[in-house]
């Protein structure tokens, strides 16, 4: 499969398929603040940009956008880009809007994708399809999607428009065999690490590509960002299904317990049934398999996540992927710029929200 | 508004407000046959290109794209792309990948359409979202879309990227503008126009001339071909307008009466209620206003919008948008692809389906 190649194939090979009783790793705890620092005034120009060109004459556009848009997130993406590029010494505005055209994909792809599993929440706040209606959801996603190439194309980047209409098309990939998969319980370990390496991981890996590659990177060194971003993505969204079963509502900005009531088989889930074998059948099946759910399933399914040491086992996978991100980054002398990038890596791991 | 721009402004002023009365326009029997001749070998390529690239390991996406495509269509704005670049001397195969990236383009909008109208008939077949759900019918417009822009890049031409990814953002405000005018029975004209212009004429536009950039035209016969697409794309929407309330459900490949159900306000319409005064509010108030329909309205509007001149009225406006369509193409020579554009413009209005 396409997507397939953009699993780094040593993590398949050494722990693609996961034993938690192999792994024993020291998890650090990260922090965002020092890239969010060092990029303070890109990140305010990125900002600005994406205000900016929210914007048209058609006024449910610039609502809706602001919307989600100004309920803010961790912005990580659009922040992978301005650090590649910084990293490899870019200057001028072309990361910045490169950074914002990223930003734009991933608001678009989040409109859609609540459409799609019908979200009650998105970053704290009522998911903008319940506020607009599901068809401006699909139309302003839409809109943004065009406006983050209307963005790329003003770079003059044929490079950078290339690894993002690419990871464009992939993560719909990676969307649609989600959905295809939907409450399926016998779902592998190794599909599902395709499904988040294509919906998650590809954005993560195009984003700090594109920033490179913007700022004259030569292949080895895109290849890198490439390679930390990938790790990245997979750590982040591995920590993430982690604590669908482990955070609250008040710190996640969605409910927790979503991916649980939406039916979608994750790792901790999968590994949970792997580890009970025969045993609790009966209640995935009818809980996520045919999704007859009652208000005290989702207390019993974190339970047995919980006690079988699947939350902790997911939690080892993405700690080992953040590590392997901070190798790809090896090639590059120490500098301030590569320094956060490593505390990110961390921080996707050991954050609560 | 930056999508106003995109009405040739002479239209506006001679005939932008239409008064049937005031027109009295030759209406011509055209055809596409002699461009669909012309360019035969050009079109199978597309068709080869459409078919090699809309696969994917994710067997949802070409199965449910495959239904669409392969219901055919007129293959009209790809035609343009294509047309458009011979007439200017354009060779190879840049055409080829640009015209396949129109396609794919208008696809993905049909897709997003046919969920946000909850329409039942797409090309004479059941709607994509009927047999696959919405939530697939999203994805899969969006990995079209951006398989599209994969397209554009392989070209190289960051002209025909910059002018289709407007078109693509001017197409999403087009149709949230649509949207939210919705059984809107006070629309303007004016603002009807602009609907249309920016949800259909727009891609004609660019298709054209995106065509003619990627064959190095100069600035003066790209904007003429642009041009030629603009009116020709507004010749087509106002004909396709008038067809629901005259074709039948056989020919037309969808379900005739769709607007007039959907509540949509087209011109057919507009023009009756501003030609019946305060005759029939309370219809239309019910039957559209509040979409509140009995099985026998249809025939009722459908009467009103004959008995008015409403519907041949809306017809000598698309005539005389297919008249300036052909006056655009005046400054090349003529040749047989010029010969078939104007053809395909006298087409889009005389067609039946």
């Amino acid at each position: 499969m396409t997507y397939r190649a953009t699993i780094v194939p040593r993590n398949s090979a050494e722990h693609g398929l996961v034993d938690a009783a192999k792994l024993v790793i020291a998890r650090r705890t990260g922090s965002v603040d020092r890239l969010v620092a060092l990029a303070a005034s890109d990140m305010a120009g990125v900002d600005a940009l994406i205000a900016a060109r929210m914007q048209s004459p058609v006024s449910v556009i610039p609502a809706l956008a602001d919307h989600l848009i100004e309920a803010g997130g961790k912005r990580l993406r659009p922040l992978l880009t301005v650090a590649a590029a910084r990293l490899m010494g870019g200057h001028g505005d072309r990361c910045i809007k490169l950074a914002a055209a990223v930003e734009f994909i991933h608001t678009a792809t989040l409109l859609h994708d609540d459409v799609v599993d019908a979200s009650g929440l998105r970053r704290g706040k009522v998911a903008a399809h319940l506020i607009w209606g599901a068809p401006s959801s699909v139309l302003v996603g839409d809109f943004l999607f065009a406006r983050a190439f209307e963005l790329m194309v003003e770079t003059g980047s044929l490079g950078a428009l290339e690894i993002l209409a690419r990871a464009s098309r992939v993560i719909a990939e990676g969307e649609v065999l989600q959905l295809s998969r939907a409450h399926d319980l016998a779902l592998s370990q190794a599909t599902y690490l395709e499904i988040i390496s294509a919906k998650t991981a590809e954005l993560f890996a195009a984003a700090a590509e594109a920033g490179a590659v913007s700022a004259g990177a030569d292949a080895a060194a895109s290849a890198a960002l490439r390679a930390f971003g990938q790790n990245l993505g997979l750590a982040f969204q591995l920590a993430d299904d982690a604590l669908d079963y482990d955070g609250s509502t008040e710190t996640l900005g969605k409910n927790a317990g979503d991916d649980f009531r939406e039916g979608k088989a994750t790792l901790p889930l999968l590994l949970a049934i792997a580890r009970l074998g025969p045993r609790e059948v009966d209640f995935w099946q009818r809980a996520i398999g045919r999704q007859e759910q009652t208000s005290d399933d989702f207390r019993r399914a974190r339970e047995l996540i919980v006690g079988t040491g699947a939350l902790e086992a997911t939690l080892d996978l993405a700690t080992s992927y953040a590590e392997d991100a901070k190798l790809a980054l090896a090639i590059f002398p120490p500098t301030p710029w590569r320094d956060g990038l490593e505390a990110l890596a961390d921080f996707a791991v050991s954050r609560r929200a």
